[in-house]
C-alpha cells in the first residue's frame, strides 16, 4: 500500500508560496510516496501536483466537482465527488500527514478536519492561529521550510507502523 | 419558507456555555426562527436544541450517523447523513446565518466552511484567530452575549431579502 | 420528534403521476407527517411539496446544490447540501419509510440505498424490478393508489415503536 | 493520465463470481488501467483487487469508514470518505466507465448512480432489470464474460476522446 501526503494551501497563492508547494511536491514524490491534494488548476495545488508530476510521481487529485474540468495538468489518478466542499474531508481522511502550506478559509478548514480526525498536520511558512493549536496540541507542527516539512513527515512515519496499515493512534 | 439559524459550537461545553446556548436556542424560537444544529446530546448541541425546544421551536438536527442513536432530545426534525464530519458543510450551507459558541477543531472547521461559502458568522464570547478574520472580513463578527448575536442576526436578515430567497448577496 | 415520511420520483412526471403525487403529500401532512423530498422544482419533488404546503405541512426539501436555485415553492424548510447525487443517501436515511413513485435511475439509486440501509420502501405505481425485490425482500411493497401507500405507511409506523426512536429493526 | 474502471459487485459473492472479478481485475491492470473499487475486504471489492494487485496495479479503494479498518489487501491505494454508502456516487463519478458484476443493493445504486451520471455501464453475468435498461439507454451494456466486458471497456474508450480528458458526453 502506498504512503499518501496530503498538501493543502490556498487556490490563491503568491510566487514564494507556489515554489514552496513545487518543492514540496518534488519532494514527496522523491520519497515515493503519493502526493493527494485538490486538484484543481490553481495556487498551492496546481504548484504542488506539478512538482510531484515532473519527477514521475503519482498525483491523487480529490476534486469538488464531477467531471474534469479545472483539474491541474500534474493530477495523475483524478478522483471525482460532485461534492464540493465535503471533499475536504476525504482530503484529510485519505492523507496520513497533511502537510498545510498559506491559505484562507478552505485550508483552515482542512486543518481543523485533520485535527479532529487526529491526523497530524504539519503547518509550513505560516501559522493557522492559537484555537488549532490549543485543539491539535503536538499534533500540529509549524515549521519554516520545505526541508523541514520533509523532515518532519519522515520522523512522523517512522513513529507509526512500518506498514502504513495502522488504523489508529498518533499517526493514522 | 422558514428562516433557518445555524447554531454552532462544543460537543463539550463548559456550564457557562452551555447556558449560552440555552439563551440562544430559546431567542431563536422566540423569533419564529428555525435552529439547526449538529445534533448530537452534548454540548452547545444539546443545550442550543433543549433552549429552542422549551419553546416549541422546530430543530432541525443533522446528525453524523445513520440511525438515531445519540441524539438530542431537543432536536424534532432530524436529519441522517452517515457522513461523519462531511456533514459539518451540510450545516453551515442550510443557515443563513451562523452563530459560533465556544468550540474545538470541528467549530472551526464550520466557521471557515461557512465563510468559504459565504455565510456570515456570528462569533459569541470567543475569538477564532486572525487567519478566519483575514479569509472572512466583514461577515465574521465577535460578540460578547447572547442578546448581542441575536440583534446582529435580525441586522443581517433585515440586509438582507425580505423572503429568504435570495440565493447570492451577503446574507445567503 | 416528527415523523419523517421520505416521497422520491422522477424530477420528470407525467401529470398522472404528479396528481399521485399531490394526493400523496396531502395525506402525508394531513396526518402530522413531515414530508421529506429532493426539494427541486419539478416532477414528483414539486409536486408531493405543493400537496403538502397546501394544507399547512412542513416539507424538508434536500438540495443537491449549496443555495436556493431551482428550489420547490412548496418547501418549507431547505436542507442544502451542495454534494449532487450524494444527497440522496441523506433522503433516505432520513426517511423512516420511503414512498417511490414511478421515476428513472436516480429513483432507482434511492430505492436500493433505502433498501440497504433496511428502510422501507413503498412503490405506488410501477415496479423496479425483480432485481431489487430479492435485496429488499419484505422491506419492498408495491401498491396501485396513493390511499393504499399512506395505509402501508400507517401499518409500518405502528408495526414499529410508538415514539420513533427506535434505532433498528425493520421499521428505522 | 491514468484511465480509471470501476469494478463494481457484491460484498456477498458466491465462488463464480469471485472468479469472474479477479479475471477482470487483472485484465484491467494488464492493460495499464486504474481498477477502482469500493475497497473492502469481502466479494466483488476484494477479489477484483487481488486480480490487480497480483500483476502490479494500481487499486484505488474508497472506502466508507475513515480509517483502514477493513480493506482489501490488494488496495494499494485507499481513499477513506468516512461516508458510508455516499461514497457510491464518488466510485462511479471517478470511473470513466463502470463495470458490473452480481450484486444487491449496492451494486443496483451504483448502477443507476452510474447511468444518471452519464457513465457507461457493462454489466457481466446478470441483468439488473428492465428499469435502469429504459433508464440508460445505450449506456446500459449486458455481457456473459469477462473477456466481453474487456472488450466492451477497449470499445467505449476507442469511441472517447484519446486523452482521457473529456468531461461531457456520452463516454464520460
Amino acid at each position: 500500500m502506498h504512503t499518501i501526503i496530503g498538501v493543502m494551501g490556498g487556490g490563491e497563492a503568491d510566487a514564494t508560496t507556489r515554489e514552496l508547494a513545487r518543492d514540496i511536491g518534488r519532494a514527496v514524490a522523491q520519497r515515493g510516496w503519493v502526493l493527494l491534494n485538490g486538484g484543481r488548476d490553481c495556487g498551492v495545488m496546481a504548484a504542488s501536483a506539478e512538482g510531484a508530476a515532473a519527477v514521475g510521481g503519482l498525483v491523487v487529485g480529490v476534486l469538488p466537482g464531477d467531471d474534469l474540468t479545472g483539474i491541474a495538468s500534474g493530477v495523475t489518478i483524478p478522483v471525482l465527488t460532485g461534492m464540493g466542499d465535503a471533499r475536504n474531508v476525504i482530503n484529510v481522511l485519505s492523507s496520513r500527514i497533511v502537510i498545510a502550506l498559506p491559505g484562507g478559509a478552505g485550508t483552515i478548514s482542512e486543518i481543523a478536519l485533520a485535527l479532529k480526525s487526529s491526523r497530524p498536520v504539519i503547518v509550513v511558512g505560516w501559522d493557522p492561529g492559537e484555537a488549532l493549536h490549543r485543539s491539535g496540541g503536538s499534533r500540529l507542527v509549524v515549521v519554516d521550510t520545505a526541508e523541514e516539512a520533509i523532515v518532519a513527515v519522515e520522523r512522523l512515519l517512522v513513529q507509526g507502523t512500518a506498514d502504513g496499515r495502522d488504523t489508529g493512534g498518533a499517526t493514522r
